[in-house]
């Protein structure tokens, strides 16, 4: 093999991060016109959405300016997810629940690269790994304390709990020293998995209410 | 002329930068008068509303610490312009508008001031005009996200895009190489102009909903 | 004594953040258990409450990455308080008005962390006093921002001037010289002491409307 694996790594992370940017972008498009909003602020919150988790991580870790102010690229994609949306959001959502399985294909993008990438800056694995699932669900929470949502996330459903996984799938693989692109599909994979089957199947965490029966 | 121009410049950037606190304090503190926050809670919305997208700004570029948290003179400036709100809120409210015209005013001086410094940070000039306007826009969203209310931003009327005008003039003159000072006045004043001549005549960004007439 | 003071205040430092992460913890998990969050979503909050603040601080004065990512155990310390409200809420919240309690406590502590750590970062004392306001209100504006709720400190009651008071405590300790454990004592004691005696006799800052009396 000639390309070097540092080199690999990084295109990978790069891949990653674009593709989980232009999802999360669909999400917070789709997201602001059902909520009205006017052409820019759709490409604010395509923007906000794609890149708040990446941009959390890159601050967090120290890796000022953020990959997602530095590198144009990262505003390109969110904004042709942005136009995208704006142009043909009814076609996007004639895709039954799109905006769900968008979010949860960025969530396993995020996760998977998140954790990654806080690897390479050294961060001991279990942060790694916290990091990975902070990224994923950090561009869908500013997505939904902008329109004044309770983030989805705190409320229901499997989520964090499937970025998690995915991100420790992540941890182990590093720990292991198996090579990082299959271990990313594989970790990216189950991510998406457990999110899009809690979905379909409507499973659920419990909350403290419901441990005591049908409590009020 | 005595003053070498990085001297000048970095004036420049310091006075832009506390009329737009004060400005922006000025929309803090009355959206928090409305909405009948305590006389500490304005105070808190006012640094928070005026301090937020310079301090976004300077984390996302890693000048850190952020000058409104280093340098006194934005805790005073924005703690000033609350307690003339708290105290004379009535007086200023009676000029029809003006907590949209302040913050027309705030846009329009941090959009550039933002700028300025993100290239002065060797950013590049695409994502130098990008983090201007996300400067201008970032304090506005605070104050809006702390009343839980969705960002005026994000809703209706010309905002980002009035800030988005200015900082890519700023980065026009930059690269043509124009004296810093003119640049920035021309900058502010076209930005302050479309913003409050959105809000005036009631300008309105097309929705993905008007786009298909009548939608609903 | 044979302990360096440099090591004994690292110590305290530490101490401090992770009995404020604790209670802070506490009182986003309630806050969840009362909003009928999920288990998971519990946790989150838990972390989210604890450490924002401290986060928070750690990226303004740039020391990243900020303790609470680097170090696991403010990460196993929120998730302990989260998992016991999650299974004995009913205990916690028999002790009438604990959230507030918890608040109160993790207010003090966070306050008087946050000033002493921004004093050894070397911010100017003023600076360091709003600083550690910031660190102590900050994890409590991200649990109510989160949950869409306008943030309590913003609202009523002395909040944001218990932390203030604390926080002007350990900056004239430390302006006097002073030994660091016992002025951080005094400090807390005090800022939890305000911030009680407000919530028992219900202390009210003005607000702009009552300066005017039965204003509406």
């Amino acid at each position: 093999m000639t390309i070097p694996s540092g080199e690999m790594l990084k295109t990978l992370l790069l891949v990653l991060d674009l593709a989980g940017t232009f999802v999360f972008a669909l999400s917070g498009a789709l997201a602001g016109v059902k909520r009205r909003l006017d052409f820019f602020g759709i490409l604010v919150l395509s923007f906000a959405a794609a890149n708040s988790g990446g941009i959390a991580r890159d601050v967090l870790i120290g890796a000022t300016p953020p990959a997602a102010i530095s590198d144009w690229r990262y505003l390109v994609v969110a904004l042709c997810a942005g136009v995208l949306t704006f142009f043909a959001h009814r076609a996007i959502e004639r895709v039954h629940g799109s905006v769900l399985v968008f979010d949860a294909a960025g969530l396993a993008l995020f996760a998977v690269a998140g954790t990654q990438k806080a690897l390479a800056f050294n961060l001991n694995p279990l942060m790694a790994a916290v990091l990975g699932m902070v990224t994923g669900i950090g561009g869908g929470i500013v997505r939904d304390v902008l329109l004044t949502e309770v983030p989805a996330v705190l409320r229901a459903e499997i989520y964090a709990l499937a970025a998690l996984a995915g991100a420790l799938v992540v941890v182990a693989g590093h720990l292991l020293s198996l090579p990082s692109a299959p271990v990313a599909v594989v970790a990216a994979s189950l991510c998406f998995a457990i999110r899009v089957l809690a979905l379909q199947r409507n499973w659920q965490l419990p909350s403290a209410a419901s441990r005591k029966g049908r409590g009020r």
